[in-house]
């Protein structure tokens, strides 16, 4: 049933060079048109699409059978390549300038007609594209898609390999851990009332790995969160894993913009200049009002609350005086972007992130146009504009509050906001930037504790580690985000690898040294046998996949990806099961 | 916490040619021996170990630090090369001719004392092994099985990649199907009452991808079977998984003969000629009673049915006159080898392999000497030792059933027991074969019906379709296993890609058309979409990396592997998990 004739040639690699050759094609027809006693078919291979012609006169036995062809049949055809005539010259595709006689024609399969056409800039329901996977992929920029993201891969690889990592499998089988999200469990038949957890990363394996003296290890694997999912979350997700000994955070940070210039680089033919920008957390909290700022365009946050304190603006004078801040931002050159009518709805937006309010003053050539400028003495509204750095024809615009965080996230979502709605974002742009010296531990309320922010392993600052006890919330820890283009691409730390270090910590969580080692004791255990100092990074894949293709959903580079209700519309997963299955897991369904 | 002075060399990458230089060096401490008011400290890193030597002289402060070392401490150690006195010189170790003398020392971290010591041919128990995995991997052997694995990797995606394959990556939460072994089951939080299954093999949607139009894709994929475990099994594998398009069985063959061969010469150095030899499964039924021959030795089968109907020996002509078989084995020149006692003792063996007995006959340079010889008259007994190409010296063993497979498959396990126990076996060789035209089906007693020997989507071959009604025993199969010395590395086939084959095939295996939509619907309804002719193979990894590196355990290549009971020591998985999490995956568990 194999095709009797053998393909030589991709469809779309054929040029004028081809030119009087003979070649055999396969792959599925495009289109058929019959046009003056021609038939014409677009054939389509993983390569690209060329022309080819079914003519009574050079062949009238493939011309023939010819007729039966339908979109998507399979056809494998032989014929000679020729120049195509000047004005059937197609410059829209790469083999526009030949096509293909049919001498032979083997119909290899038949095909229903889709269900949706097979090209680009579709308008098709999701779900359709999700249950007829298949023939979705067959899309060009599907297929571009999976293409990029092997290329990324095999970059990675290649990148990793030459510069001495070892690629170890970690288990899927593994145990669930109590701290982070939760687990997917896996019924134990072996032993009954058991369960192995799917991982959520490999963390404490690859620390383990470290403890074995791999010393340079990654991995490109998947992991498993069962959360409920957002719109670009995924239940199973690939995550690149690093993780390397003797190194500090210097090191961490030099290996990886290396393999992110030569993984970018060599896949996009892009340059990408290093090292990257480098901000602390504080700082990017200041500044953009953001811990995963989007750098690509200005409209820094200014802080004014020292000026605040000087004005007869109670919304200012209050706010700065009970501890709180004064933020302003200068929207330059955009005065008169903004009508009445404008500004109202900034307001509105403002309030939709948090923000009590929004102050704005106006700048034009005539003078200052703001309704809080009557409460500014004439030295202090100077100072005011002097600190934004402001100009005729800037708009200024404020937030004050007591709280000094909900001004920084309320003007760092306006901020994203004012970038998107004036156009200033670059969509060209590739900004990477490394987030550090985040803070080690954040206040939880519910449990009234501290939690780890990264999680319990990352290592205090060596400048800080007098206040883990006295201070704990002004711990720095030696963790590190790299963001593009303000979503975070992958995070990491370098972790403690000495056990009295990892016992204040959990004494500081608020873990007893029992549930400590009931949670962690194996990680614990290895730890007392030669831990090197060791740290690591680890990357959401799918995501920087998505980001570097320029892609709006993650799920347009994931070959089989599932619904927000964690369904598979291809495979119809998940099912129910046999009753005999449950039964020999020693388990039963309670609904 | 991380070290001050930075690495600057490996320790087994030191030679006569650093003289002179000064060095950081960072690694555990193999041993410290005290000497002539010196320390000596061997230092180990991933790339070997070297000399360290602690001097009053050369530096006090370092020296009266290096009192504190014990065995797997993690040091850091500034200090200079020095060639050592020649009679200092140890040939053992790539390092030998140099020594590093210590100008500074870190004490990175101490250790406590390992259960076992950190060394190759170690007698230890292998569940220790598995508890302290850690430490285990720290052995020069495993840290070189991790290694050769990482490179087994990637030379295969290297050759991949070259010959346009696209890694694309398949869910691993996915639908439970019923034919196949056990699934590993996952509960659905969001889906109450329903599963999600772990994959057995990316088998269904590695040809949804060729539906897909991807042509040629792999993929290095972990796999989970839910049996009860052999010794050499693990609940959760890897495997590579290979699927192209437009291609029948020689197209497969030829371009898994160039990986193999690209993978064996670049990670082992060894030579690998290609072609492989090919035989069928009726060959190598016949001639080594298996179908996974080891061919690194000869002790081939012979076939004397025939002759046998001409003997009075009831076992033999009876056999015969049944439909049955008698076959030979010719030990050459062994005939001294075999005293009565050892006779006796092979055939028992041949009892255990199911053989009813063992016919023999010595032929030494005095005559015959058999207990069957009687039976014979002298030109049937000149016949069959022609047909055995016997010659004084050699020793001819004999079954013979009136159930043809039960001759072969006990003097295949005859003709093994025979080569490993009279060492005929190069344990060098790297013999690798194609078993090809594999049956298509097999009669299963159990449930009364053919069942697909491969999986219900292997093509019949062309010649044989006609019998598929008809006589389906004796259809053959376009499929393939890869043997090395006696080992299934791999398999595969070419697919049937069309429906009405498909549906024929179902329908042999006693499917309803309900029944087959049920468990492949999806599939089914993919291949009505235009699916291109396609075939592929999957090969067992950890096996595959096992036998190159020659060793008796796969879990010797597994960074982390389960015991029988499919259970991890190092961290004990599977493990009770809290009410909170059954509750909320809407199960309970019933024991």
């Amino acid at each position: 049933m194999g095709e009797k004739i053998k393909r030589t040639h991709h469809c779309g690699s054929l040029t004028l060079e081809n030119t009087g050759d003979d070649v055999v094609l396969a792959g599925w027809v495009q289109t058929r048109r019959d046009l003056g006693g021609l038939i014409f078919v677009d054939l389509r291979d993983r390569s690209g699409m060329v022309q080819v012609v079914f003519s009574p006169e050079y062949n009238r036995q493939a011309f023939e059978k010819a007729s039966e062809i339908r979109s998507e049949f399979v056809l494998a055809v032989k014929g000679r390549v020729f120049k195509r005539p000047e004005e059937n010259v197609n410059p829209k595709i790469p083999t526009g300038e030949i096509e293909v006689f049919a001498d032979e024609l083997e119909i290899l399969n038949t095909a229903k007609t889709p269900p949706f056409p097979i090209e680009d800039d579709i308008k098709v329901d999701e779900s359709l594209r999700l249950k007829y996977r298949y023939l979705d992929l067959r899309r060009p920029s599907m297929l571009h898609n999976m293409t990029f993201r092997h290329k990324v891969n095999k970059a990675i690889r290649d990148f990793l390999d030459e510069n001495g990592f070892i690629e170890i499998e970690t288990p899927m089988l593994t145990r669930s851990t109590p701290e982070g999200a939760r687990d997917f469990l896996v019924p134990s038949r072996l032993n009954p009332g058991t369960f192995y957890a799917l991982p959520q990363s490999p963390q404490l394996f690859k620390q383990i790995l470290m403890v074995a003296g791999i010393e340079r290890y990654y991995q490109i694997t998947r992991c498993f969160r069962d959360e409920d999912l957002r719109a670009d979350r995924q239940p199973e997700f690939t995550q690149l894993d690093i993780e390397m000994s003797f190194v500090d955070v210097d090191d961490v940070i030099s290996l990886n913009e290396r393999l992110i210039k030569y993984v970018v680089e060599r896949t996009t033919g892009r340059t990408v200049e290093i090292p990257f920008r480098r901000i602390t957390y504080g700082e990017a909290m200041e500044i953009y009002g953001s811990d995963k700022p989007d750098t690509r365009f200005g409209l820094e946050m200014v802080d004014v609350t020292d000026i605040a304190l000087k004005t007869e603006f109670k919304v200012f004078s209050e706010a700065a005086r009970s501890g709180g801040k004064v933020k302003g931002i200068n929207i330059k050159n955009s005065a008169g972007l903004f009508s009445r009518r404008q500004i109202d709805e900034l307001v509105e937006k403002a309030k939709e992130f948090g923000a009590k309010g929004l102050a704005w003053i106006s700048l034009s050539s005539e003078g200052i146009k703001s309704p809080i400028a009557k409460f500014f003495a004439r030295e202090v509204m100077e100072e005011l504009l002097e600190r934004m750095g402001a100009q005729p024809g800037d708009f200024l615009v404020f937030v004050a509050d007591s709280d000094p965080r909900l001004v920084v996230t309320s003007m760092g979502q306006l901020r994203l906001h004012l970038g998107r709605h004036l156009n200033l974002i670059d969509k060209n742009a590739l900004n990477f930037l490394w987030v550090v010296e985040f803070p080690l531990l954040e206040w939880d309320e519910e449990e009234q504790r501290y939690v780890a922010m990264h999680h319990p392993f990352t290592s205090p600052m060596d400048e800080d580690l007098d206040l883990l006890e006295e201070d704990p919330g002004r711990v720095r820890a030696k963790a590190y985000d790299l963001v593009l283009n303000g979503t975070e691409l992958g995070g990491g730390s370098i972790r403690i690898h000495r056990t009295e270090l990892q016992e204040r910590m959990f004494k500081v969580l608020g873990f007893t040294q029992e549930r400590a080692w009931n949670n962690f004791g194996f990680l614990l255990r290895a730890f007392e046998y030669g831990t090197p100092p060791h740290g690591g990074i680890a990357y959401g894949l799918d995501r920087m996949i998505m980001l570097l293709l320029g892609l709006n959903s993650i799920r347009d580079c994931i070959a089989f990806p599932k619904t927000q209700n964690a369904a598979c519309l291809m495979t119809e997963a998940p099912a129910q099961v046999e009753p005999r299955q449950l039964k020999e897991l020693h388990i039963q369904v309670t609904i």
